[in-house]
Order: structure tokens, then C-alpha cells, then sequence
């Protein structure tokens, strides 16, 4: 029998905040104290981007995501594309091809029928550049004001490639840390499509299928990649948190090997944040063993969406649990989990 | 390459409306129109409660449903038992046993954090009793007023079970159409309880789990079990209306067999609404051969989910792709689609 008293005293959070649903320690918080002691099991306890599934001898990744973004038109992206590459994204980085995706729509009353049309297309082109078919789906329609335009749901099951094993608990000392490209990509084009800023530089949101470039990391890296991450909301900094706690390792960074762009690192100076917190839709976290770092990394580069990629950092010793930074002076600093709301409403 | 241009003329119909979402005629227009011709793939053209896909000699059922009832909390239920049960349900309607859920979470800023927990209980507890673990999740966040306290999407994987064969388009004339209780209770009693409607007797919604239910039937009846749907939005009549369009059959329904209770009929009359229009969440319509008809009903009936079970029409090969019933005195009428918005945010 699970508490009938909330877990989180009302004391301290009386109400759900934006910040509850930002990915970084308050999201943490909701799914530690509630999601995971309520629905209590093995699978959701690995807290995965997706669930792993044993049937008839195949390994059935599960994956669901809602895109509650807002503008629903962004440069670089919409919601459509956002929410066919977010999911196949999150099965991809559990080692898995997808097989189907399902789509629920929930609708505001007033919507422009044109409007539902441009997302739907976009998504119809997202799931054919990926090659994963939408078979099953779900409407329903809100009142004005009970809703914003669209919010989609997918969900996406896909098969876990044999002979691969990510999880975050694979992580181990002497593993680097790689990134396939520059980071705060999507966090920034929507903030700044959001507070109506021009800067000289077009802002352009990173979203992308990543499947195929997980196809040939695992191909070169095999067994060796340990841990696959796509740093969305909470950006890099959260995701690699998450890994280090669940790891029981520290990770150290090194700031002038993180790749941003000039025209990235302008906006978050004006805007005031700091590009590690910032979500991406396009990028992917690999962890692996030292002897085939230097060859995934190659891979990467060889990539359309990897011509960036760089070798971030190194798994330690040290620290366990906790993220670190060795800045462009050789000073420590420790990277803590996002805490608060950064960006409301970014996927 | 899709049409760009909307598919639904802007003359027709330039905004989503509230009926686009009813699971009527313009809920099966948006299906029709947009979704089947964007996303084109044989599996989603079936049009089946759920997708059945292939993999390694399993069957898969996949299906998503999201839920945005209004209230949170009705009379025999609420939205986080009901979003465990419609999903296992509409698994159960593809002959499959849950296999997992997946649940997708979007918060409306000041949702209290007491209300989120009861929810989380509620679907906990649902879950144990279908026995389906939640293996993974998603919880987003939007601001005040773009929300309505809590959306649920929960969607399922199953395995449809060996020798089943359950699809609209197997209805064939000659078959039995049976259901396993009195009809309309679900929408009548979110209705009542919306409207702050005092009834002598209590409206209870039937929001059930009807997967044990259904083993049974299967069990009894085997591959002579033709066609399954729960009659959610739309109610009986949507429901019969999509299955004789897909067989290409007549379905005609005896009046004076259907179970209504007299709460639910009261209700009805003084709401003004049609019974065979109104939602139902603890209902399984079954279209099965003759000569099993008779054994699934009986196998209903000693079932605590069918107590009150009965024959109530049949599948007729005259007017094909239309449902007509045959009233308490005699005569002929079609019983349409739900044309227009019944009740919103039913489900």
C-alpha cells in the first residue's frame, strides 16, 4: 500500500511550480519522491530516457515525451518535427532502432485548421527522414484558454540493437565524455524568437534526428559505449548530473573544450544564462571507454550532425556523484544540477 | 510529397472546434482528411483501437489515448484511474494483454501538489489491479491558464494473444452484438457532476478495467470473437456506426434489449441527450459468430463487469456501412454518427 500523504510536504511546495517541469532539480524531485515510489518497479527505477523491455528474446525500447513548446514555429524547427525527432531521439539513446510511433494531439477550441495542417506536415517529413512510421494516434480538443494552441504527445517503441548496453550506470572512471556539436542551440532560438530579439546572427534551434549518427557511434564504438544522453531540457549540465549521481562517478569538464558558438555565447550573455544549462535538441552525450574514444569521436566528425563534435571531459574517480569544471584559468568549479526554472515551455 | 495546402477547406471549417474532438463525425473528418492521408502506412489506415505490429513472431498492439476529463475528480473515478484503464482497455479491445504503460504528464502552473499525489495514488492502485507496470514517463509544465490542472497521455505496448483475430473490418452478417452492461453511465455522471446536477439517484460512472473481462470472452469464444471496442466518445451509436462503415455491413440494434438504467434515462431525458450517444469507460461491445453467442454472453454475465450483459442487435448484410435500430414498437430508424459536440472533455 503506498502513503496516502503527499511526499512532498505542502510546506515546501504547496503547488506545482514551472520550475517542477523544467528538468532540472525540482523535476528531479517530483520523480524521485513521487513517480518512482508510487508506480514502484525495476524498469522505471533505471530512469532512462526510455524503458527496456525483455519479449520473445528482442529488447523493446519504450519512450514518451510531451512537446508543450512555445512558439509553436521556430527557426530551425516546430512542434511537429520537435516531437517525431524528440522521441526517436530518446529511443536512440537507449541503443534502439524505432519501430512505430504513436501521437497524441490535445488541441485548444480556436486553433487555425491551418495551423494543425503545417504541424502535421512537418511531422509527416520528420517521420519519413527518420524512417519510423505513426500508427496510432489520439485527439482531443480543450476549451479556449484550458490549452495553447497544440500540445503533442509521442511515444515510440523501438528494438535495442543486439550486442549494446546503455545505461546510465555504465559510466565508469577513465570513460571520455563526447558531445557531437555545439550546445544551447535550441534553448536560445526559442528564447529569442520568444522575447522578440534580433541579434546580427540568425539564431537557429539544433533539432535533428540523431538516429543515424547513434547507428555508427555504436557500429565503431560497440559495447564500448557505455552511456548515450540526449541533454534536452536542464541542458548538459543536468544530464550529465543525472549520470554521475546513478554512476556513483564524478565527471570533470574541461569549459574550453566545450564547443559553443560565438553568436550562442553572445545571446546568453545578454539574455543571462549560461550555455551548459540551456536545452538542445540535436545533441548527444556518448561516454565511452578510452580505447575507442578517439575513433567514435572521428565518427562524429564524418557526420552531417557531428561536424563540431569534441571530447568534453573524462569520467573520474573522484567526486562521486558530482559534476566539475576545470575553467580556461585551470580553476575547479563544481557544475550543480539546474536549480529553479531557466526556460518554461522549451520542448 | 503530401499537399501542402489544408486538406479541410478554411471556408468549412477555419478553426478546431470542440466537436473536432467529440469522437463523432468531425473528430472521424479530422482522421479521414488529415491524419490517415499525412501519415499514410497500412497499420494506422486499420483504424483499429490500437496498432498491431510485427516482431519476432509476437504481435504487438501499441495504442495512446490522452485525457483532459473535466473535473479531475466524478463519481466513480478520476482521471488517473481512468487514464490506466481507457489505454489497458483499448489494448484489451486489440485481444492483447498490457505488456507496460508509459504516462505523460502536462501540469498547469498551481496545480496543487495534494491533488497531483491523489492522482499518482489513483493510478498506482489502477495499475496494480490490471497488473500492468508504468515503466517510464514525461512531466511537463505550462503556465497558469495554457492548462487545466492535469493532461494525462498514457500509452500501452501488449501482446495480442495466439490465435486471436480481432479487427472491425471481421464483422460479418449474422454476428451477435453484444455488450456487457447498462449503457451511458460515464458521461451522464461527469455531466451531472460538471453541471452541479442533484439526481435522486447517484450517477456513477462505470470507468472500469476490462481486460480480465475480455480474457474470457477470448477464451470462450476464440477466433468466432470477431470484433471488440469500448464505446468511449461517441458512445454505442459512434462506435457501431465506425465498425459497419469498415465491414461494409448493416448493424441493427433492438431498442427495448439495450440496458439503460432508470438513473441514467432520467438523466438523459432531463439533459437532453441520447443514451446511445453518451461516453461509456467500462464497456466492451463484442461482435462474435452465431454459434458463440450464446457461451460469450453467459461468460459475460457470471463476470462481476457483466452482470447486466445482453444481446443487443446483430450484423446485418442490408444497408451496408449503416447502424438502424428497430424500436420498442416496431419500426425502423438509422441511427447516425454523433454529429456535433455532445459533451467536451469527457474523457
Amino acid at each position: 500500500m503506498i502513503e496516502l500523504q503527499c511526499p512532498i510536504p505542502i510546506s515546501d511546495y504547496p503547488v506545482v511550480t514551472l520550475a517542477h517541469g523544467g528538468g532540472g532539480r525540482l523535476s528531479q524531485l517530483l520523480i524521485e519522491r513521487m513517480f518512482v515510489p508510487a508506480f514502484a518497479n525495476a524498469v522505471l527505477e533505471t530512469l532512462h530516457d526510455g524503458a527496456v523491455l525483455e519479449l520473445n528474446g528482442a529488447r523493446l525500447a519504450f519512450s514518451t515525451d510531451s512537446f508543450t513548446v512555445s512558439p509553436l514555429f521556430f527557426p530551425g524547427g516546430d512542434i511537429g518535427s520537435l516531437a517525431v525527432y524528440g522521441t526517436v531521439n530518446d529511443l536512440a539513446m537507449c541503443g534502439a532502432r524505432p519501430l512505430a510511433l504513436a501521437v497524441g494531439f490535445i488541441l485548444e477550441e480556436g486553433l487555425p485548421m491551418e495551423e494543425l495542417w503545417r504541424v502535421i506536415v512537418s511531422m509527416q517529413r520528420a517521420a519519413v527522414a527518420v524512417g519510423v512510421p505513426i500508427v496510432t494516434g489520439d485527439t482531443k480538443v480543450v476549451e479556449r484558454g484550458k490549452g495553447d494552441g497544440i500540445f503533442i504527445n509521442t511515444t515510440g517503441v523501438g528494438v535495442v540493437l543486439p550486442g549494446v548496453h546503455i545505461a546510465p550506470q555504465r559510466a565508469v572512471p577513465g570513460d571520455r565524455v563526447l558531445i557531437n556539436g555545439s550546445i544551447a542551440e535550441h534553448g536560445i532560438a526559442i528564447m529569442a524568437q520568444r522575447e522578440g530579439l534580433a541579434f546580427e546572427t540568425e539564431l537557429v534551434s539544433d533539432s535533428a534526428p540523431l538516429l543515424d549518427l547513434v547507428l555508427r557511434v555504436l557500429e565503431v564504438g560497440g559495447e564500448h559505449v557505455h552511456v548515450l544522453r540526449d541533454p534536452t531540457r536542464g541542458g548538459v549540465a543536468s544530464a550529465l548530473n543525472e549520470i554521475a549521481a546513478k554512476a556513483c562517478v564524478g565527471i570533470r569538464l574541461d569549459e574550453e573544450r566545450i564547443p559553443v558558438t560565438e553568436a550562442v555565447r553572445g545571446a546568453c550573455e545578454i539574455l543571462g544564462f549560461d550555455p551548459l544549462y540551456v536545452a538542445n535538441e540535436g545533441k548527444c552525450i556518448a561516454i565511452v571507454a578510452p580505447e575507442v574514444a578517439d575513433h567514435v569521436l572521428e565518427t562524429m566528425r564524418a557526420h552531417p550532425q557531428g561536424a563540431h563534435a569534441a571530447c568534453i571531459g573524462e569520467v573520474v574517480p573522484d567526486h562521486p556523484g558530482k559534476v566539475f569544471m576545470r575553467s580556461r584559468i585551470g580553476g575547479l568549479r563544481v557544475v550543480d544540477m539546474l536549480s529553479g526554472e531557466q526556460l518554461p515551455r522549451i520542448c
